[in-house]
């Protein structure tokens, strides 16, 4: 039964009567139904819709070439892995001198709100990305998503806080400020990738004029989501620069760091910080294993508390954390504890397939778009794309508008799926462009899916 | 390391003079360290400090009969069960005609926000509570916290709308309620447990008068955190009732539902609910397997919409729940979904030991308060407790300030842990009153603890 089905055998007579019977004198009807205006704001914003038409269409489309969605490759995946990580797990806290009970505890029983795998996550970006933290100031989150919602939280004090986003931004960043009620600044990308230091500083200036402060910038640095833009590394340390000049923390968010279709050095703002401005949010769903949710803060910030009382933001986050999901699966933890252990530490190498084959992808599609659309007509269109460096994204310019009834046609006559960039603007813009995701289709999809979207664009165009 | 050794070593002079050095012109200083006072206000309230207290203690006194930790007995619990869980909900997914890749998408990638054995929890509330709903009108969430926090957001448009709770509360619902910046209310319990009717009815009343919306009422009606008192039967159609006059909707919290120390018909609310005016609130955490955390919300609310537009309330959290988790580990679902399998959806006969378990040791509690303090010296001393009929908690009125002072003198001198009642009550009280759990000791520690207990509250009286 679908929810629509639900709710329409819901509304039946025969159980309508038995609702609202208990409206009586001095209060106010008991309502039913619920009216979405009297809910929180946040449900009634387009975001949501945009983002609930997209999962919508994609469920009414299951034969269409999908670009849309960013989720990883499986093929480099095997359920039967799942035991093995689990019990590296457990053998491993069994060698470090946990008794029989003590393993037990730690899978079975409520944990440690900051986690059980610190040690490991730290050791880990030691080796991947040259980054030495402390565990004390990692928090391990239910997916990236909720070390933002933390963040955002222990930053932003009041509506007189703001948050600073690169835009295009990442959904999940303007959507957790929604929730909370928090006011978003975009900050436009620069045409070198990332937000320019010089907008960055007039857009907290302009905050602060208004009689507001801003807390924090939030960047994608590397194959940033959605637009698939990095950051040169000369103007990171600009970037950080201008952020401490204007009292701003950075919040990085780095999904898709490993996956660079070159090799070269890519430091994290993090790995650059040398001043503690930089939390960092990282994940294990693009590197590991999605369906174990797991992500983690560095949150290396010092907290001055009361009665000279000292703490890290680590802490202060998990303190938060205590609020919203109480700890992390310690299950999630284990297997993906096993998973670091089996690779020692040093997901950057257990990755190099994957990030192979994503290159890979990118080469094809980005071949593919300049094949179908040779210099000459793509001038004469008005068409261009990015060339990312890496990651899993690329946006492609249009004609016309590439809103939802593009999309829908687009997928109805030519059997390929999108994004439509336009829900990325928090300020608007974007209308006429598109994000191809070329994360989980094969390469015959991508050389099929280009020819028929080339079609769908000549088709719009003409 | 320690937090506060790794922030010692963080405040290093060498470290130090790398920080703050961005302070340019126009801006403010960078904030080295953050300042509590300019992070969210939660992160200021007594009742977090109070928890970090009572973990702190808990930590510091690893030797003590500890009667402070709600979390379940491990003693039926075996790690090499999680493997045949796992397998036992890949086999089921493979005999419901899934394909080999699509038992690894399930288990791999991210899912449905809703979650993926709705309707295994479904026929598991019908088979153990007799309530039956949809497999559509639930989301599976991180704990039975998350549900809180998203239904707290749902219904909760602004700092207008306001959440009663009976009281005392458990801390985890005014928690989200400060996260989120929400109003909450206290209802005190009456003398027969859960909040007595006229007293809902006037508080939300008051509400009104003072131009605020009262939403809805949070309740555990069998065996409450913290104070372990239940609803009379009688007393919960009543209720239902009041918070329909009232228009309240009502959040059932139901963690130690199972857990009764006499056989006996304890329909929850939501069992009773004629109007759908209940949210139900549901988790695995104290049933099968803390450390998945896997908790779920009932919510069969019709909302309306713009453009006639209808959907389930747990249509409308799951929008949120993108915004906090994006979606509950899978990881967590399946190993779940397996046990609930395993047990032929009915996990009250599969507790009957845990929950003989518990009311054993709660049987050996009150005889053993009784034993030492006999009816007279009770009366002397002004001592009492109240008889809970099942679940972890017990409360003890004692002749002084149960506070966290005397709790860490109990520890010290007499080995002896518990919670102190007044960080529960929102508006203030419960001062001499300390809470007494039962699910983590074995009987051999509550025959000493009470001994011990008893030597420290007759010290502390006399």
């Amino acid at each position: 039964m679908s929810a629509r089905d639900a709710v329409a055998a819901a509304a039946a007579p025969e159980q309508a009567a038995e609702r609202g019977e208990g409206a009586g004198e001095g209060g106010p009807p008991f309502p039913v139904p619920l009216r979405l205006g009297d809910l929180h704001a946040s449900l009634a914003d387009p975001l949501l819709d945009a983002m609930t038409f997209l999962n919508e269409a994609t469920t009414r489309y299951p034969q269409a070439v999908s670009f849309a969605p960013g989720r990883p490759y499986e093929g480099f995946f095997e359920p039967a892995d799942v035991h093995h990580y689990l019990d590296t797990y457990l053998d491993h806290l069994a060698a470090r001198g946990a008794g029989r009970d003590a393993v037990r505890t730690t899978l079975f029983q409520y944990g440690p709100t900051k986690g059980v795998i610190a040690d490991l996550v730290a050791r880990t970006l030691a080796n991947d990305e040259g980054l030495t933290v402390p565990p004390e100031a990692l928090v391990l989150t239910v997916g990236a998503q909720e070390g933002m919602l933390l963040t955002l939280r222990a930053l932003c004090a009041g509506p007189e806080d703001v948050l600073l986003v690169s835009s295009p931004c990442y959904v999940g960043v303007t959507g957790a400020a929604r929730l909370l009620d928090l006011t978003t600044v975009p900050v436009p990308e620069g045409p070198a990738g990332g937000p320019d230091p010089a907008t960055v500083r007039a857009a907290a200036r302009a905050v602060r004029a208004g009689g507001r402060r801003p807390r924090a910038l939030y960047v994608v640095p590397d194959f940033a989501n959605p637009s698939g833009t990095s950051m040169p590394v000369p103007a990171r340390s600009r970037l950080l620069d201008a952020a401490a000049e204007e009292g701003l923390l950075v919040v990085e968010d780095n999904p898709y760091g490993f996956f660079a279709r070159e090799a070269g050095e890519r430091p994290t703002l993090k790995a650059l910080d040398r001043r503690r401005q930089v939390v960092h949010l990282g994940s294990f769903a693009k590197t590991c294993f999605p369906g174990a949710r797991l992500g983690y803060v560095v949150a290396d910030q010092e907290v001055a508390g009361p009665g000279g009382r000292r703490t890290l933001l680590a802490d202060e986050l998990a303190r938060l954390k205590s609020m919203t999901t109480v700890n992390t699966p310690a299950l999630s933890q284990a297997v993906i504890g096993g998973m670091l252990l089996r690779h020692d530490c040093r997901l950057r190498e257990a990755n190099a397939p994957a990030a192979a084959h994503y290159a890979a992808n990118m080469t094809v599609l980005l071949g593919e778009l300049e094949r179908h659309f040779p210099p000459p007509e793509r001038r004469r269109l008005g068409i261009s794309w990015n060339e990312p460096e890496g990651g899993f994204f690329a946006v492609l310019t249009v004609p016309f508008a590439a809103d939802e009834a593009a999309m829908e046609r687009c997928a109805r006559d030519h059997g390929v799926l999108w994004t439509p960039m336009a829900p990325f603007y928090p300020a608007g813009g974007g209308e006429r462009r598109l994000r191809l995701s070329i994360s989980s289709v094969t390469k015959r999809q991508i050389v099929d899916g280009v020819a028929s979207l080339a079609r769908f664009v000549r088709a719009e165009a003409g």
